[in-house]
C-alpha cells in the first residue's frame, strides 16, 4: 500500500521548490487526430500542414490548448491529487509551438504558500513549465490550488503570496520565428474578420452547442494522461457522477469559437482563468466570447487579440450576478490573448 | 452575432457559383487509427502497408470513405447548414487514393437549383471536388439537398436540373496508377471468393450488427469536421435526440458488408444513395448487399462489382413496401462500385 | 449468405493445423495516441522516445498489450467465433518490441484438441505466433477455448492435450537488444521504488478505480478487429447487455497498476490469465497486484519480477471464496512476468 502515490499534502510544499514531473509524452498525428474527433477545433493552423507553412510554420503545430493538457496532467499527481479547488490561473505564455515528434516533460516550482485560517486547508501557488526535448519551454503559466493538510499539527509556513500580473503584456507574447500573416488565406481559414473588424468591448454568441459525454471527456483527459480520481470513478463522489476535467471545458468552448473567431488562430498568453461552476456528462455546453484589448506585434500582418472566453449552459452575455458571483450555468471564465490576422 | 456564419439559403445559390470550402486538413496515422476504432473496418487494403505494397500501392491509403467524410464534412458550413433534408449523390468518383501527408479541401460549383412550389424552400445540386496539396482531384461527386429560404420575396431563379448518371459507367472509374491484383493474397484478405464467383442478382447478409453510442457517432463527426447542429447539440431537436450523421451509418455499412465481401477492396464510384430513414444512439445498425452489375478493367486482375449496399435495424433484404417507400427500418441504401480480385 | 464466415466449430480443428490469421495491420502514432486515451496508461517506455532511448530502444513502442490485442484480434474469426469459454493462456512471450510503422500478422497451429463428456463441444489448444513485416516473432502465446461442435455426429478426435509449462522460465524471457535500465531515470518514471524494494509475497492495492462506458470498450475492441458479436450488438444477448473483451479489463488494470508498479514497465513473459467473471458497461474496475517470483536478467541494469495482477469491481485482495471459486467480484486473474530496474 505505502508504494503508491499519496499525493503531496499543503504541509508538503515550500517555496522554492522544484518539482520534476513524471511521464515524459511524445506528440504524433494521433494526438492532433483525437483532438479534433474530442473537440469541434477547426482553426486552419491546427488542421492543415500546408496553411500552416503559408504562414511561416514548418507544419501545423498540435492546438496550444492540447500541449497545455499535456504540459497540465503531467503536475497532477503532484499538485493537485489531494485539491480541494482549482483556484486560479495567471501569467500563462505559449512560447513555442508543439510538433509531432516533440516529447513533452514538466517541472513546476513552488512559489506561494499560504495556510487558511481554518487550519485544515492552504493554498500553493506554482509556476509550471513544459519543456520540448531540446529543454526549450514550450509554455508555462502560474496555477495556484487550495490543497489539504494531512497533518493538522504541521506549523503553518510563512505566508508568501506571489506579485503575479493582471495579464500578460502584449509586448511580452512570443511568436513563432518566422511566422507571418501576410499571404494568409481568409477564405480557406473560414471566416474574412480580420483584427481590425473587432472592436474592444464587441461580444460573439457562437451559437453552437455541444452535448457531453462521459466516454468523450475520460478518453480526453486520460489522454493528457491527468489521473485525477474524481473525473474517471463513478463511486468516488456520493451522487454517483464524474466531475469533468476543466480543461475539457475549455477545449470545447475554444473550439466553439471558431464560428465568430475563426482567424484568431494561435493562443500566446492565458492571462487568468476560473471554473465557476462543475460540468457533467449530459450537460450542452455553449460559448461566447468578449474582445477585452487588442495590441500590435511585431510579427508581420499579426496583431493581438485579448478575448473573454465563456462557456455556459445557459443564455450568452451572461457571466454574474447582482452578488458578484457566476450565474450558475456559467462553467468557465477564461481570459486569453490569441493571434489573428490584422 | 453578425461574426458567425448563419449558413446560405436557397436565394443564395447560383448556376456557376463556385465555393471554395474552408479548412484543409493533413491527414496522419491518426486518422486511421481512429478510422478503425470507430468502425469495423476490416478491408486488408486500407489495413497493411505490406497488403498495399503487394497490390502496386506506395502504402496503405485511409479508408475511401474517410476521404470522402473529410471532403463532404467542409462542405457543411457552406451547403447544408440550412438544409432541410439529404436528397441525394451520383457520379461519385474516387480518382487518387489519399494517404497520411496529404493535405485536402474541398471546391464545390453549383450545378443545378429548383425552388419548390411552396415557395419556402428550394433544391440545390452542388458538384464537390476534393483536393490534395497537389491541386489533384481525389475524389468528386454530386449532391442535391433542399434548403430553406431566408428571403420569402427573393424572386425564384430560373430552374436548372443537371443531366446526371443513373450510375457511374465502369469505362469511367479511375483505378489508381500501378494496380494491380494478380499477386493478391486471398488468405491475408480474409475470404476467398474472387469477383467470378459473385453473381449479378446476388443477394448476401453481413450477419454482424453494431450498436451506436452517442460518443462515437459524435466523434467521427468531429473527425470530419462536420459542424451540423443536429449531430452534437441534444437541445437542438424537440425529442431530445442527436440526428446521426448519414455518413457515420454509411461507414459502419460498409465495414460490417467484409463479412461476405472481404475483397470489395476499394471503393471507384458512388452511383446513387439515399439515406432512408434518421438512425439515433441505441440503434443496432446491420447490412446487406446486393450485386447490381459487374465489369472487367484495364488494371491487371482487377475487376469491378456494383454493389446496393442497405444498413437496416431489421431483417435483410427488405427494403421498400407496396408503395414504394423504404421500409422504417430501413437506414441506408447506397449503390458503389468496388475494385476485387478477378 | 454462404459468403459469410461461419467461424470454425470443434470438428474443423485437427492438431498440427497451421492457421494464417488475415488482416495484417500497419500500426502507427495512432494507434499508441489511442491507447493512451482508452486505458490511463504512463509507463514512460511507451510514452515517452527519449525515456525509451535512455533504455538502449530506437524509440518508445506500442504498448506489448496493444501488440497483444492486435495479435489476438486477428484470431477471433478462425478461433473464438463459436467457443464458449476462453479457459487460459500459458507460455506467453514478448519476443520483439513493435514500433510505429511495423505490420503485424498472426500465426496459429492447433496444439491439442479434447471432445467434452457431453458430446458437444470440445476444447480446442492452439500456439499463435504474431509476427511483424520482417517475419520476426514479436509475440507468442497458448491459448484454449471451449467451441461447440456444429455437426453432433462427427467422431470424437483422438484427445491431445499439450504439456505446458506452469510459468515462462525466466530464462526463456526475451530483453530488447541493447535494452539497459543503467540510466534509469526513477523521476521522469514516476515512482523511486527499484526491482530490489519489492518483495515475494507482496501486495499491492492500486486505488485508483476506472469506470467503464460501452462506447470506450467497443472503440478499443474495434481497434484491435476483434470482430466477436458479443462485444457490439446489443440485441445479440438476452440481456441486452454487451460483454466487455476481456483484454480490455486486462489493459485497464495493468495500466493501473502504474500507482505502485510503475518500474514494472515491460511485460516479457504471460504466465497464465483467467477471466474470471464477465465485465459490463457501468462497472467500476479496480487492480490489486502481488509480487509471485523474481529473478535476475542478463541485461544491464533489468530485473524481472512476477506478478499477479487481479482487476476486480470490489475490495482488493480477495480472490476466491472456501469453495475455490473466484469472488464474484473479481473479472481477472493474471499472471506475467515485468521488466524492471534493478
Amino acid at each position: 500500500m505505502t508504494k503508491t502515490n499519496a499525493g503531496r499534502f499543503f504541509e508538503d510544499y515550500a517555496v522554492g521548490d522544484v518539482i520534476h514531473h513524471a511521464v515524459p509524452r511524445t506528440i504524433s498525428g494521433g494526438e492532433r487526430a483525437l483532438y479534433h474527433a474530442l473537440y469541434p477545433a477547426r482553426h486552419a493552423l491546427y488542421s492543415s500542414d500546408e496553411f500552416a507553412r503559408n504562414c511561416g510554420l514548418p507544419a501545423a503545430p498540435i492546438d496550444d490548448l492540447a500541449a497545455f493538457h499535456i504540459v497540465f496532467g503531467k503536475t497532477v499527481p503532484d499538485i493537485s491529487l489531494n485539491a480541494v479547488a482549482n483556484l486560479g490561473y495567471a501569467e500563462g505564455r505559449f512560447t513555442q509551438p508543439v510538433y509531432p515528434g516533440d516529447t513533452l516533460r514538466s517541472v513546476s516550482r513552488v512559489i506561494g504558500v499560504k495556510q487558511n485560517s481554518n487550519g485544515k486547508t492552504g493554498v500553493v501557488w506554482v509556476r509550471t513549465q513544459g519543456l520540448n526535448q531540446r529543454d526549450e519551454i514550450v509554455l508555462e503559466y502560474v496555477r495556484w490550488v487550495m490543497v489539504r493538510k494531512n497533518n493538522l499539527d504541521a506549523p503553518a509556513p510563512e505566508t508568501v503570496i506571489p506579485d503575479l500580473a493582471q495579464s500578460v503584456a502584449a509586448s511580452d507574447l512570443a511568436i513563432p520565428d518566422g511566422m507571418t500573416f501576410e499571404d494568409y488565406d481568409f477564405a480557406l481559414a473560414g471566416e474574412s474578420h480580420r483584427w481590425g473588424d473587432y472592436q474592444i468591448g464587441e461580444q460573439i454568441d457562437h451559437v453552437d452547442g455541444v452535448t457531453i459525454e462521459e466516454a468523450e471527456h475520460m478518453m480526453a483527459t486520460r489522454l493528457w494522461q491527468n489521473t485525477a480520481k474524481v473525473h474517471f470513478d463513478a463511486t468516488f463522489r456520493p451522487d454517483g457522477q464524474r466531475l469533468i476535467y476543466g480543461g475539457h471545458v475549455i477545449s470545447v468552448a475554444r473550439a466553439l469559437s471558431f464560428n465568430g473567431l475563426a482567424n484568431a488562430q494561435m493562443i500566446a498568453g492565458l492571462n487568468a482563468g476560473a471554473h465557476a461552476n462543475p460540468c457533467f456528462s449530459g450537460d450542452t455546453i455553449k460559448a461566447w466570447s468578449e474582445v477585452l484589448d487588442k495590441a500590435e506585434t511585431s510579427a508581420p500582418g499579426v496583431g493581438a487579440i485579448r478575448l473573454r472566453l465563456v462557456a455556459t449552459k445557459g443564455a450568452p452575455f451572461e457571466l454574474k450576478g447582482g452578488d458578484g458571483k457566476y450565474n450558475p450555468d456559467v462553467l468557465l471564465d477564461l481570459d486569453y490573448w490569441a493571434l489573428m490576422p490584422v
